[in-house]
């Protein structure tokens, strides 16, 4: 067996440090975005400010001058762009704070009495299996020892739970700051070049992803070392409790991308129907009541919600691995370095996501729209190549050369070579899912293409390609994925499934910023068109946002690949520790729970996309009325209501997520109760398999429908401009398709990635109460 | 144990006596409708004509004096309805028969080649299982007896495959040479009234349901005692040999349903995009040169794809039963009657379907419009509740009162009604599936009026809300799917899989009747529309095929609920064959091959949607391409040619159909000698939890826009006329969704069915194949 090269004390200090790197780092790049916003402000009030109170002020201003500014615009250029954006700038900067602020404040409400209602149940259901008892217990996969009495259990997963949930509340809200404060930043960039805009969106972008990974990390770091002044080397006791920190982040990931999801469409949707169709102006046309919400709604949902899904995926998949790792021969001989290398692949993680960011922002430069994509997917290439490198050094350093590892009841052995091969897999399956997802939703290629072409014999045609699209795109990630299952589940089992999701997710920071980045620059042009500025600087945006949207899908296919590996991780973890030693398919109990659990998706994608439709009807509504009622609105003499319409967003998020957010939370709960833990692992498996394809195959048709209709909007070529331009009837087509993508790219499928992670980790999580006391109706009966 | 009441020799006597009363009942159906025609026609010469020959000369004249008679049509109704339709509809009725013919025949020298093929890989593998050995060798499951050798079963197999896939053939050329007998029947009787009309596509489909459950019980029946005249009472290798045809008829449903989908899809878009779109006639104008085709292919897709389905299903789900039959106490202890429970549960549906038709036909009359719908309603709930006590009395004369049943190796006890109760959990989980369908589906509920309503705000929402009602109605089917399987899957494992699946199928005479219905009643429509017939005509064929839009759906159903059910018995009698123990998803073989297995429909809809949209596209250039070149075709003074948009649907289908059929029949071929028999387990379950859903799903959805569409176009409530008239906004919107849902509807969501059935059937043929001389790439590594 042998020792870890690298020492206990080492990896004790090695992990936070490599944390607090990630985070001085992504403060270096907030510090740097508002530097390069200030050296182009030529007010200089502005300048002495650091306080968002003042600022208010200066955009209250705006918010009256408006017309004056988009007139100016209209006009002068030079001036536009020097004064009068500056004012609309600040003025949509001001409500994009003001909405996606009290978005954030009416749903933290409704996540507080989540949390605090959901921490009690935890409590009680752990509590009870061992009916409360403070008496120490034997330990479940290894009887002849002593373990934490299960009490005590309840209690550290709870606040573990409790602890994940804010850790994830505090990343979306940051990530959300940053986002709103960097728009407005690269709309003004984009003045000087597209190769500056894209500086400070991507800076920006880093700026949550370091953040986000590094706190994660820390948070966990820091919460393990506390449990363990209780737990000592029960490790057992230790990671079980910690899973809650899983289940914390992915419950608040079902609000950032349910709740998000129908916020940001909703507004998007309705904006869309009245405004570019009904009322044939602009997207994000200031005189359109629903434009803030929807500017809003693009940090809400891809911001926020990104950012808590790929929170919870690395919380989950670490915890996973470390609950097996428990159990296995580095719990047993107290290798602690060994039990940390899921943790240490993360801190590595953040320092090979550091370097790759520096080619983007310093090595190298963007000077045209050509090289935009290119250099985004550059940072995908890059990132891998030095991981490898990075997780060959860590397991090289942190495992000993051979050791066992827990395969449901019997140890397995496992060498360390063949652990970097499992995370390399996760990690190269990571990708080729972003590189398939990119060939199918960019409108470099063929498959776009296709369908912008179709558009020539309009809507119908469009949706029909659009959706054979989506089912096609399914295909290479499915394949990625089965391998990286194969390969780590035959090295090392659960503990390899766990590993090379975490290998997936490994490049996070660099993963979230050039998702991020996508949103950034939508709103960036978004503000370029209500401040009226230039078609240039419209059209450098545009440039981004396209950029933007492969970049979103690449980052959904990579939220829903780590998904898969990861439910499969938390699928495993339950099994063991909910005590069955197989899952056959050819039992009835099984078998009703696949096919039931293969439903889930539709059920729950029903739900969110009626929840979107009806949404939107009611933004319809309120902006015809608004249209109709205040007059001068569209002439741009007066000015819209916006903030009733975030009002109808904010409302209907909150209104609607709580019926697919049951779904979610409950049918573990019931199954397990009801039916035990074998039909819950059928449920699990349906729901994981037919998940992750509705998703996939969503989110690409979604960002293909989108790249369409943007590629018969720039007329970049020959083909494309026989289909153009803005208003021809394949374009009208085009935006058809793009309305129906809305739902599906942005609520439905990212959202399935909830569905299915937070179903494992919560069987997990209560895969001891539902063992002792589950399946009530088979006993009745 | 104790034998059963019923007789050998009243087995023998009672089951092919019960088919040839179907046959006969068939014939006297297809007298009366020839027979309502005649009467009703004052053509003299007609009368005394039986041949199609002579009839030919007639519609040349007819289309001739087409002009004249559309005028005629306009201007007096009464004569246009005597005469003029007449030529039309004689004229459209030999182009029907033409265009369905030649498909036809174009088809069947593929399916020629394919069968050929596919006969000598049967041969070949199975004969090389035990290397083309003619001693007798040790029987699979009993090894203290002998069995016939396994070149043996390599020569039957293939007999019985060929006579499977003619069976299939047969009958659906049968079928639609009655519905192409019957569509113009039905537009002559609507001049009479809604209910003579009724009658009359009724009749026709009971023609259809008939004749092909008749036929297949009888083919079957024969097969066995020929094959016993060979195996004697080695019931083990009969019933192995019967395999075979299920394997046939399913692969020839491969032919009806997706290479009919795409024709029919093809030419259906086709026809719209340009006709309705563009050129804004109306739906089966005779201007539009597609529209022949387009009719042709409701009989090529509905009839004779849906027929060879339900046949294929019925075929199958009898096969797996008998082969468990053969192993468990009914063939060991040779029990012939009881072996023959599935063959009388079929017999007995057909005297049940008898009496129900009935009630449709000469009990009741339908009198309005309003009445349609519930009067095949009633025809579900009669057959059903008939059918409930046809089962037990079976169960009671045809079973022992206790027997074993085999499962996975063991033998279970099962008591009769055990076995009674599994049946009828299928026969009423088949009326449930019906009846969601039918209020997802009907306009007369709020699920498709509100999609109606959605179509307010445009196409987008439209085909938002349309999706989101598809996915939901996929919840309470799968739950009625699940609780047939727990329920005969617990009281008689595999057996009880296969006879609730036949307990679904045991009213498909009825099921068949109603959904061939649909078809003929939409093209009586079209007769009607060509013909220039008073709209009075036109409303009621609408009646009639809303009517029918609803019970195809319902027709689907049914279709995927038994595929789900028969696939399930399938794989069972698969993984029996193939001596696996347990298919334990947490195996890594197993579930890379049930990830991929649930992706498998992804792809495959990929490819059928696809395929069509192509030949769409190809359809609208041609059409187009019409229009613009030949002068007076959009006065009415020239006439389109019809035969090459015929040719354009034929030969799509045919080369567009290779890629998903390849697909289908490679896929267990690849997996079964590179991957083995337990990855092939999990493919199959995967692919038919996946499968069954967007089955559901599209075909629910697509019903659903074609309905709203209808809803806004007939104007019968308040509500619907506030969305109207015809060429409304709004119901410009309804017609993309109905554009979007006709691949779905009839392409790729039916074909889904011969996806996971196939496969099954495929697997179970050859899994002593796989077993020997499986899993190649395993042992390489």
């Amino acid at each position: 067996m042998g020792a870890a090269i690298l020492s206990d004390l080492g990896t004790e200090i090695l992990i936070p440090l490599c944390a607090l790197v990630g985070i001085a780092f992504s403060l270096i790049q907030w510090v740097l975005v508002s530097k390069v916003k200030l050296t182009t402000e030529k007010h200089a009030p502005v300048d002495g400010k650091n306080g968002f109170a003042e600022v208010l002020i200066e955009e209250e201003e705006g918010l009256n001058d408006h017309n004056v500014v988009a007139k100016c615009a209209e006009i002068q250029n030079a001036i536009s762009e020097a004064c009068g954006n500056w004012f609309a700038y600040s003025n949509s900067f001001d409500l994009h704070v003001t909405g996606a602020t009290s978005f954030l404040f009416t749903e933290y409400q409704y996540v507080g009495i989540f949390m605090v209602a959901f921490a009690v149940l935890i409590f009680l259901f752990l509590g009870s299996v061992e009916g409360f008892s403070t008496k120490s217990q034997s330990c479940t996969y290894d009887s002849t020892k002593l373990c934490k009495p299960a009490l005590a259990t309840a209690v550290f997963s709870t606040i573990s739970f409790l602890l994940g949930a804010v850790t994830s509340v505090v990343s979306g809200f940051l990530g959300m700051k940053i986002a709103t404060y960097a728009n407005a930043r690269t709309t003004l960039e984009a003045r000087k070049g597209v190769g500056k805009a894209f500086i400070v969106a991507f800076r920006s972008g880093a700026v949550m992803g370091f953040l986000l990974a590094a706190n994660g990390l820390l948070v966990l770091y820091i919460t393990i070392n506390l449990f363990k002044l209780y737990y000592g080397d029960d490790w057992e006791g230790l990671f079980e409790a910690i899973t809650g920190y899983g289940l914390g982040g992915s419950s608040m990931a079902l609000f950032g991308r349910v709740g998000g999801g129908i916020y940001t469409k909703a507004a998007d949707v309705g904006a869309d129907l009245v405004g570019k169709v009904e009322r044939n102006i602009p997207e994000d046309d200031p005189r359109n009541p629903a434009v803030i919400a929807d500017n809003v709604g693009d940090n809400v949902g891809d911001i926020a919600g990104m950012g808590s899904d790929l929170f919870g995926s690395y919380a989950e998949s670490s915890c996973a691995a470390l609950v097996v790792a428990s159990i296995s021969s580095f719990g047993i001989t107290h290798d602690f370095t060994a039990m940390c290398y899921p943790l240490l692949i993360s801190s590595i993680g953040i320092l090979v996501c550091l370097l790759t960011t520096l080619f983007a922002t310093d090595f190298f430069e963007v000077k045209a729209v050509k090289e935009i994509e290119p250099a985004l997917k550059k940072q995908l290439i890059i990132s891998t190549v030095l991981m490898t490198v990075g997780i060959a050094i860590v397991s090289w350093v942190a495992l000993p050369s051979s050791f066992t590892i827990f395969n449901f009841g019997i140890q397995k052995e496992v060498k360390n070579w063949q652990l970097f091969l499992c995370v390399g897999v996760g990690l190269w399956a990571g990708l080729i899912i972003g590189f398939v997802t990119e060939y199918y939703t960019s409108n470099a290629y063929s498959p776009v293409q296709d369908v912008a072409d179709s558009c020539r014999t309009g809507a119908a045609t469009n949706v029909i390609f659009g959706l054979a699209l989506g089912y096609k795109s399914v295909i290479i990630p499915i394949f990625a994925i089965a391998i990286s299952i194969f390969v780590s589940f035959s090295f090392a089992a659960m503990y390899g499934i766990a590993v090379a999701a975490l290998g997936m997710l490994s490049t996070i920071a660099t993963g979230l910023a050039i998702d991020a980045y996508g949103p950034i620059s939508d709103n960036a042009g978004g503000i370029a068109e209500m401040a009226g500025m230039s078609h240039r600087i419209r059209e450098r945006t545009d440039a981004l946002d396209a950029a933007g949207n492969t970049t979103a899908a690449i980052g959904k296919g990579f939220a829903i690949g780590s998904a898969a590996l990861v439910s499969l991780a938390l699928f495993g973890a339950f099994v063991s520790r909910a005590a069955i030693s197989t899952v056959d398919v050819l039992t009835p109990k099984v078998f009703i729970g696949l096919i039931v659990g293969a439903m889930l998706p539709y059920w729950f994608s029903a739900m969110t996309m009626k929840s979107v439709g009806s949404a939107a009807l009611k933004m319809v509504e309120e902006v015809r009325r608004q249209f109709n009622t205040i007059p001068g609105l569209m002439e741009g003499t007066a000015k819209p209501d916006y903030a009733t319409c975030v009002k109808i967003s904010t409302d209907a998020s909150i209104k609607e997520m709580i019926p697919p957010g049951a779904l979610v939370m409950l049918t573990p709960l019931i199954v397990g109760i009801f039916f035990g833990v074998e039909t819950l692992s059928g449920v699990l498996a349906g729901s994981l398999v037919s998940g992750v394809q509705i998703a996939i195959s969503a989110s690409n048709t979604g960002g293909a429908w989108d790249n369409a209709k943007k590629y018969i909007e720039a007329g970049a070529s020959e083909h494309a401009r026989t289909l153009g331009p803005k208003g021809s009837d394949p374009h009208k087509a085009a935006v058809i398709g793009d309305t129906v993508g809305d739902p599906l790219k942005d609520t439905s499928g990212p959202s399935l990635n909830i569905l299915i992670k937070l179903m494992a980790v919560e069987s997990l999580v209560f895969a001891p109460f539902f063992a002792t006391h589950g399946g009530l109706l088979f006993k009745i009966l």
